[in-house]
């Protein structure tokens, strides 16, 4: 009966052994189960993925003003934006080098210095420390400043890394996307509104559904309307004479558009880094349906007030994929996600609303319109999130083939995980 | 001092060395501590038992009707069973063979094909899959139906093994229950009411409370209205006179009534699967005390319409222990058990009572009165279970003797679950 | 890049390694994160400190009468104190020999034997088994008593060691405290109040913030009105004049008040009895700012009858730290903390307020008076512990330097910390 056990355990999502279940991993196919449901697999990834990549945690109008500080906690790991007062926006340890306590309570809130309080240590906004009473005179402060960490700021979203050997193709983003994002201001804007809702699964299969949109059309009625399905991808013999038609008309529309958009100094080329990049991302200028103005639900502009001049009107949706977040800029607001791991079934997804810092709520903009199809697409995709983490849970999940029409970029998203685990140490 | 950590280590219950722990379990006691309180021990539980061997998972008034649906989760597996068009009652692994999501809900619902939320593929009530847009012409559909699990419907009672070299002593199991449920016609009963409650306590305790009524005298006096406390052994030392005069009396009426039972055609001596068997059981058609005629507070038919004519009356209660259910089969009703693991200290111990499906709540039955001995009963259980497993959490745990007269087959019950952990691969 | 990994691991507070971890730990400064955080020192903890150490559990105002009972659940095993009928304070095992149940659910209650409700066996208050039913004429009652726990009443206050071979220097601490705690007379005490509070953090955290009050000052506004800050250290160079002069007055005040008391027969200076000793304990006794009388918002004794007349007026605080416990003994009233580990970031504090048992509540003192400075503090101290908790928690987390003038208790607490876990085996 031994070999019955060893067959079992072949499909346990109890099995741990990260080397074994990195290999196992089929292209073209999803992860074996305990890397979505394993504890070994999710403690590796918030080493490799959440402390040893760039990852998105905020933007510049969590911290408008000097002073202004935003605490995020990436997995177990609570770090501080501060905009010290020469306006540079630096990120450090929300730690105090005296005893370790976490300084400042998650979110924003305004300060003159960083002051622990368990016993009274005050940093600067430089993180210098200046106060450390009763250590003795030989006691060197300056051995003792706050821990910073790796911080690019690219074109007002929020990138850190907490190893001290960050990736360093971070280079070839910044340069991708600096001109991409520069002309919608981010640095003029202010968040209207921000949610956090925490989903049932893995924080990988939140990504992987966010990597396809193959559900959308059956799942989220709302954001359908603002979008062109087969942007997505589709097997051309599975649609329709109009659907063809369709797809054809949008190709040829994309071709036209995209050189109009570049000729006139926006970027909007696809933009593909997944797989073999360390720091992977994908952007593309979309066009939006419908209106064509932005992703609501009659896809007009929810917001007078355009972001800046330059896109204020026929510049589609610039989207942008990162490792744990995802982005849409509009000519009238921006939508930025993030990402955090809770646990391995447990997923903090937070959206941030972003509009002009002139734009008044009910005067300029009327919230609720502005906030629906996201808020009801965040809501669809934590159900869809859930029951994919029951299936991965299961003695019955086997790894199921993505189609190479619909599903390749997330395909692409799984071949990254692999190689980024492989170069970490893992399962080499 | 390295033997005192040793010395200790021998009844730490953080002790998780299955093999030493199945290896200890001395016979006429307890098992381990660790074995009742362990994360090893509890996932080895659900691989071993839960999806290796028979267990009860539902009743055909589950799935009534063509296109209904029954979802149950096994552990951490989902299952669904499904009625299909041609009235035939199938099992199925319930996550999809796409990415792996959880197709139905847990719970009842009805179906005209089985079609999962995320992508919408979908399979017919057989398993086949006919819909699985955009995977592209080579994608063999054929080969990704839905996992067909191991289904046994006994007389009404449906029992599914999801290993696929299920325990072949099955067919002992239905050849002796199969003419003892047969007579109560379930497959014209309905779900008159269910329960589903959490015992704080591993699954263990749960069956091991079950498995003996030392227990009831001093915790069920509803349930204690009708049974005769003899039937669950006793010291024949420990009797006063009027008891023992009680207990030969009562031995005597049971030799009478079983033989005229057998005669009428229904079986009713006891049978006992127990140590030695893969498929545990024990039935025995039991004389109920008081008025005679059903498990209610006055001892008499909780319902009008009998479950058939051919156990209308004076057929006592035919009682049936499985590995992870225990059932009670009267004239006027039944109440079916079963128990799913949840988690070390969680389990989950559903009961449903059927009546026959014409009988109608109100006119032909009071459902306070049908459901109140059990209701009370289950809740009492549950105390019991949690204060088992407190103690079996202590330093101070050690396994304790059961009585040869009142806990021979809690004894037994042990005795079945080293072995079949053995016959596993565990512990040898 | 295998480095990386070794480099990270050597501060991820998944390590579990508690050789490492133990061995890794510098003198002056914090411990480890893992041994914070981690599930394999907080089990070993469990293992050694409060199954192997004298450890405090109630006092004697728990079980005033025989008869009276108080169960206490030590980590996961439960145990009961027992006043017999001759007054003789026991502790036992609070499972049941036959199957382990637990007995007496937690908390007080007046018994006349104990039952276990599971299958009614009895025993005496002395802990001797007199009723197991049905077990047979040749089951031996003898063998199965319950487990005695060894147990210490120092004056009133109730320490057990869990282990068969308890440090032997108890005796030392029972010589040192009894005449320091005998003259507060507490047989002759009732608990006025008692609070259960959870603090979300290690209890090594709640016990190293009770061993400085570095903290004190800038968290406890209530308590500081009744202590003298530099009571707690101080570095001379860190002092203004004015503070330098109060701390000279202070320490000629201190030698002069304690030669009165000690010449009274109260035994005052301090003993530290830390690292280096089995069963740690500190002892002194302070001096009360303000009007000098009790831990109260203005000072004063909050109860009018004094807990003897030996100690009615003058006396101070009899200030007492234990491994798992401090106490303040007043003229008016004592103040008795107990910590008892609940999970690795899950601890409890209980605090009994005692008073005179003939001080009648609304005459003789006001509830809200009597309890306000610590029910504050304890508040304070749970927010403290938990930014402790989460900053051990961060990848960011370095163990911190203790100041030396005002964390050196602190210091010897971890050396003592690190020295029991050695001594029992663990890291060596």
């Amino acid at each position: 009966m031994q070999q019955v056990v060893r067959q079992w355990r072949a499909v346990d999502p109890a099995v741990d052994d990260l080397g074994t279940l990195i290999a196992a991993r089929r292209p073209g196919y999803s992860l074996p189960a305990a890397l979505y449901t394993g504890t070994a697999a999710f403690e590796a990834d918030v080493d490799v993925v959440f402390h040893r990549h760039w990852i998105v945690v905020g933007v510049e109008a969590d911290v408008p003003e000097p002073g202004d500080v935003y605490a995020v906690d990436i997995g177990p790991t609570p770090i501080v934006l501060v905009r010290d007062d020469a306006g540079e926006i630096r990120a450090f340890h929300n730690t105090c080098s005296h005893r370790g306590a976490k300084i400042v309570p998650s979110g924003r809130a305004i300060v003159g210095k960083l002051v622990c309080p368990y016993h009274q240590w005050t940093y600067e906004l430089t993180g210098e420390l200046t106060g450390a009473p009763h250590m003795g005179l030989d006691f060197d402060k300056a051995l003792h400043h706050l821990q910073p960490i790796h911080l690019r700021n690219v074109a007002g979203i929020i990138y850190v890394c907490l190893s001290n050997d960050p990736p360093q193709d971070m280079d070839d983003f910044v340069a991708a996307m600096t001109p991409r994002i520069a002309p919608y201001d981010l640095a003029n804007t202010k968040i209207a509104y921000e949610t956090d809702i925490v989903e049932d699964g893995n924080w990988k299969l939140t990504m992987e559904n966010n990597r396809e949109c193959y559900h959308c059309a059956g799942n989220h009625p709302e954001l359908a309307l603002s979008f062109h399905s087969s942007d997505f991808g589709f097997d051309p013999t599975d649609l329709s004479d109009d659907e063809r038609a369709d797809a054809e008309h949008l190709a040829a529309t994309y071709a036209e558009r995209t050189a109009q958009w570049e000729a006139c100094g926006l970027p909007s080329e696809a933009i593909d880094h997944v797989a073999g990049h360390a720091t992977q991302f994908r952007s593309q200028r979309l066009i939006i349906a419908g209106a064509g103005e932005s992703q609501t639900l009659d896809t007009r502009a929810a917001v007078r007030v355009p972001l800046s001049e330059a896109v204020a009107t026929g510049t589609g949706d610039m989207h942008l994929w990162t490792v744990n977040g995802w982005n849409h800029f509009m000519g009238d607001h921006a939508v930025v996600f993030m990402v955090l791991p809770l646990g391995t079934d447990k997923t903090l997804v937070r959206t941030k609303w972003l509009v002009h810092k002139d734009a008044e709520e009910g005067e300029d903009y009327d919230l609720a319109n502005l906030i629906s199809v996201w808020t009801d697409t965040n809501r669809e995709d934590a159900a869809l999130v859930k029951i994919a983490h029951e299936g991965a849970m299961s003695a019955g999940y086997r790894p199921g083939p993505y189609s190479r029409f619909t599903e390749r970029t997330l395909d692409d998203w799984c071949t990254w995980y692999i190689e980024r685990m492989q170069a970490s140490g893992y399962g080499v």
